[in-house]
């Protein structure tokens, strides 16, 4: 029996592409082997590496002068690896603060470069994001960093910021795919995979061509963009298992009428789980409503003893992953494109006979 | 239709592995999720991750002073994470070079230290290892470094070098679990686990403690082994999919009998596919007999126009994987731990043949 999975990442996955990798899980396609046994170098894997880029490239619509990564080290890796190929020591960079995962990728980026954080939304307690407009971005900066989604309080960008000819560069681990994204305005867009694009241990980088070259010279292999974008990320051996999962859930991104149908769906599960949240008053969601996330919904009860109750109650209806991260506390569903509207539904049902039983 | 798939990595997986992990591929033991789809701080997954770790410990006899990692970013990786961990910049450290990966080591450790190459088998061509007791280490050195089998190559040390109170590191991609291995002996041994642990998109990095504390300030925190052994290989999301499958090959490899059993299976496997090389006069092995691989076996016909026929021939009789490195041609035969003996009798029994057609 199948449970609804809340959790924020690793997260569910659509059970289509989980029953997919099953039916080839000893042979692929006639291959006589798995996926994960084949040479990266072969022309099978080779194959489905392309077709797994091609559609990464043709949903979000990628321009072609940006390379397409498949990378091992997560968005974590990442947090290192935008400065050391963006920067030359001694350089320094923007950084907007909007809760835990900018803050850690501030911190890492300190090991490299001098961060200047331009905002930081301490202020209303990382319940929104700057707002549009507002942000001023100084222009020896060598590139403007952001967390369009924060996974943790549940606060998403509603709005690309303009930085003139400063790069933006984006960490979109929680919300790539979950709507359309005009990769255009960006100079490197990077995410994590648990989230909405497979299992962990892959991230993808997306990185406009002529921001290639830049890296420094001890950056570890792995992390080099531009020696990865030169042997298509296939530099050592690439994370395989994983990227064929990726290609598969992209797959089924594209039979689910790609980004604009994921949109409709994500928004009438957002409006579905806010409003029940806002119509009670019994739950409560901090996050300022221009900029809450579509994927990550961070909710309270009145009273934090009926956590602990909440999430053991509706993990026994068959909803998991629900408790909120460890170092916020409360409940958190994340809905990600593979959590169907009838998961949402029955979280919203459930919400409703807690409040009465509690309320 | 299985084939015998003798890729160098990724590579063939034991067959009860896959079926096991298809068993489980939509609903792990009740959970209601596959194990890609668990957060990593799950009960269920956090058990999953221990467990792997006890029986990598309980196999390999892993010391209790040393901590055993679960990373991503492969050997490659380490080979950045070894000087970030070990080194201050400026430090000196020791690397024997036996081939096409030791190379690689030097080469990328160059980025971080004053690499010292104190023995170079070119003049051998790469064809064995050097002497016992021939090694002289420096004082100042860091540590000492050695590829323990060179995959490309085919070259294994048949000893572990004494460098004094100078850390020993190695990477044992390629031949970890095939035998037994005195890890006391060692202050580093990583390995790749798409040889003889599991899929690609993991490295297990078993590094004594004391060596710990000693990372560079700008260390890349996915590279940073003491901040990782604090967090139970967890400071990020770790490639949870890969931990869990690399648990199932640890448990078939102790289902087999543990590490005494491979190595007699290894050496069955080893004889017959070098017995068959020295007996005919067609097929020949360049390694010296002492330093021979015993899981990668490179082999030449004696007409290079030969390489690819005999390729293409063998694919059609289910004989998988067997050009050679696409540096050095000819033909190699991986027979890690899940190959099974009969796959080697199939592959001389087609050699044979071959020959016979074409002698």
């Amino acid at each position: 029996m199948r449970v609804h999975n809340f959790s924020a990442g690793p997260a569910t996955m659509p059970l289509e592409v989980l029953e997919r990798a099953r039916s080839e899980a000893t042979d692929w396609r006639g291959s006589g082997m798995s996926v994960m046994e084949m040479s990266h170098r072969s022309t099978e894997f080779v194959g489905i590496a392309a077709e797994a880029e091609a559609r990464m490239r043709s949903l979000l619509g990628v321009p072609d002068d940006y390379a397409v990564l498949f990378l091992q080290g997560g968005a974590t890796g990442q947090f290192a690896g935008v400065p050391l190929n963006l920067t030359a020591p001694g350089a320094s960079a923007a950084y907007v603060n909007t809760g835990s995962w900018s803050a850690k990728a501030v911190s890492e980026a300190r090991k490299y470069v001098d961060v200047r954080v331009i905002a930081d939304e301490k202020h209303s307690n990382y319940a929104t994001v700057p707002a549009e407009g507002s942000l001023e971005v100084p222009t020896g900066a060598a590139y403007l960093h952001y967390t369009l989604n924060e996974t943790i309080g549940g606060v998403e960008f509603p709005y690309v910021p303009d930085a003139g000819d400063v790069p933006v560069v984006t960490d979109a681990s929680s919300t790539i795919l979950s709507r359309p994204l005009d990769v255009s305005r960006f100079g490197v867009v990077y995410a994590g995979a648990q989230k909405n694009l497979g299992p962990s241990g892959l991230v993808v980088v997306i990185v406009r061509r002529d921001l290639l070259g830049r890296a420094r010279q001890d950056v570890p292999g792995i992390l080099d963009w531009t020696a990865m974008a030169a042997a298509d990320s296939m530099l050592n051996t690439p994370p395989t298992l994983a990227w064929y999962l990726v290609g598969l859930v992209l797959e089924w991104v594209e039979e689910q009428g790609g980004l604009t149908a994921m949109e409709e769906r994500n928004r009438a599960k957002a409006e579905l789980l806010y409003g029940a949240i806002d119509r009670s008053d019994f739950y409560s969601n901090p996050v300022e409503p221009s900029a809450r996330s579509w994927m990550n919904v961070p909710f309270l009860v009145p009273d934090p003893a009926l956590e602990k109750p909440f999430v053991a109650a509706a993990s026994r209806a068959g909803l998991s992953g629900l408790a909120g991260h460890r170092s916020v506390g409360g409940m958190r569903a994340s809905i990600y494109n593979a959590m169907p509207l009838e998961g949402v539904q029955a979280l919203v049902d459930f919400m409703t006979d807690f409040e009465k039983q509690n309320g």
